[in-house]
């Protein structure tokens, strides 16, 4: 099943039912009125959505209007990022000369959950002097999680799956990660795309807790990564897990995988202009490529082996606050 | 003027304006039902509240039930804790055996603001094992601040101080600071005092964006700290300025002083226990006093010179999970 937000004049959006073919949508009702509402009572709002669901697959329903789309959660009460991904890791390593991060349990940090931008919204930034990158992951939305859950357990309360652009300021990255006090200035909002779905959506696709899909970004056009989701080196359920240790996880917590990267890097390209100038450093010995200046253009989708697009497509301009 | 939040079944509780004396209340309104909703329209829930507070001063109310009080914002979009007290940082380096952090702007990192415990709640943790300690701050609670806003504009948009005990897990916090991400572990859900007060409310105790007010912290009803607000390095507006450098911040956020704590902490006590530790460790070579074991109570409260408390009292038993 997909799921939507569609702009309605509200600070939370209304919660809409997606076609398979992401074409057409149809209220879910008056009941749960918003995916934030949804998700308090997954149990009850799930069967209303997927009765919503089979109402578009008789034929009902509206064709979208992708302005109207907003993120699945424009906002939330808790976003929570991970690192996921080891060649990320060793990459931005290199591009912050920094050394290996010590770890026995996952990188996670507490990053801006009050405003998620729409896939089509225009992104502002401050000055392009603060090093302006995207990062392309795939996240989880999960229900009430008790604190002290299990990784097993855990997997229970994937109820959605979103992708996301982790915005990120480069040149503000590295003072504020040596403070040990992670990053606030470093990580404004992210934008998401239209789409979330249910794990089942994913078919094989969703395996042990990761998305099993290629992630394909474009900057202004160009091909500038294609990495699959399966080599995070633990699972959505394990970050969920890491997250409730010690809190309850209110329901609508965002778990993100952090940057989608791949060890064949060579071949698939990178989710984030960071990881690019790490290799340009190793290979080259400087960077090349520049972080992302007003007009640019960023395009992200994550992508099946038959082509569809489970998640619709975030395409984003950068602009001057 | 004091507000605070009365428990009604609902997620973020009733509005209600307190008298001068802190012993009544009276509910604002059906249009700001909460404060979440009146501080996202200040302007017009201020003169509300202003108006509650007039009625309360020519005897309407009713008496207050302590046990009612919940913590002003029982949850928010988004919760930022600086830490402003040099004295605090220094004494933490020597706990955690760590370096000076380097830094030319102030230190914050995003918290978990889903929840936030009331003032008298029992507060849960999963292991004694943790290192379980309390921290006594100051916060403030803002409006919709611009991304972009100058220290000096930021004053204006500091719209309710708060009195908050950020309840911290010791055994966690190094590994997750060294990893650069900030914590997620180590900091479960805050407290609040029941009061929440405009600055003006503070009279001459309110200068330069900083809480001048001794913060009297009893554990067992045996005095440990009695810290006094008046030392931050840097002012509440340049938290807040900080906090929106980069980021347009949503009406409700609250902003953390850090760790109250004093350059006489030999003759005010500390405002944590892991500072008492390091005053221990220098002192004595090694620590002596103990983390919390479940079954202790901690006491809060703000005061002024003339023996009244603002902000109530946060008086809470920590207990198993």
């Amino acid at each position: 099943m997909k799921l939507a937000t569609r702009a309605n004049g509200t600070a939370d959006g209304e919660l809409v039912a997606i076609s398979e073919d992401g074409e057409r949508c149809l209220p879910v009702g008056s009941r749960w009125p918003n995916l934030l509402a949804a998700i308090e009572d997954w149990p009850n709002a799930e069967a209303e959505c997927r009765a919503a669901a089979e109402r578009l697959a008789s034929g009902a329903g509206d064709a979208i209007d992708p302005t109207d789309m907003r993120a699945p959660l424009p906002r939330s009460w808790q976003w929570l990022d991970g690192s996921a991904f080891d060649t990320h890791a060793r990459l931005m390593q290199v591009a912050f000369d920094t050394k290996p991060i010590a770890h026995d349990k996952p990188l996670m940090y507490q990053g801006m959950s009050d405003r998620f931008y729409g896939p089509l919204e225009e992104v502002p930034f401050v000055t392009q002097a603060n090093g302006i990158d995207f990062e392309g992951e795939f996240g989880v939305i999960v229900d009430t999680v008790p604190m002290g859950t299990s990784a097993e357990d855990a997997m229970a309360h994937i109820k959605l799956i979103v992708q996301i652009n982790d915005w990120s300021l480069r040149a503000l990255a590295v003072p504020e990660m040596n403070t040990g006090f992670g990053w606030v200035q470093a990580k404004p909002a992210c934008s998401m795309a239209p789409f979330c779905v249910t794990p089942d959506e994913l078919g094989d696709a969703w395996q042990d807790g990761r998305v099993c899909l290629d992630l394909l970004i474009d900057r202004n056009g160009e091909r500038v990564g294609a990495a699959n989701g399966r080599e995070m080196s633990v699972g959505f359920h394990e970050l969920v897990a890491h997250a409730a240790a010690t809190r309850e996880l209110v329901a609508g917590t965002i778990i993100g995988s952090g940057t989608v990267a791949n060890e064949a890097y060579a071949k698939v390209g990178s989710s984030c202009i960071s990881e690019r100038r790490a290799i340009e450093m190793i290979e080259e010995g400087a960077p090349q490529t520049p972080f992302l200046q007003f007009g640019e253009h960023i395009r992200m989708s994550a992508i099946t082996s038959d082509g569809t697009m489970p998640f619709g497509v975030i395409e984003q301009k950068v602009v001057q606050a």
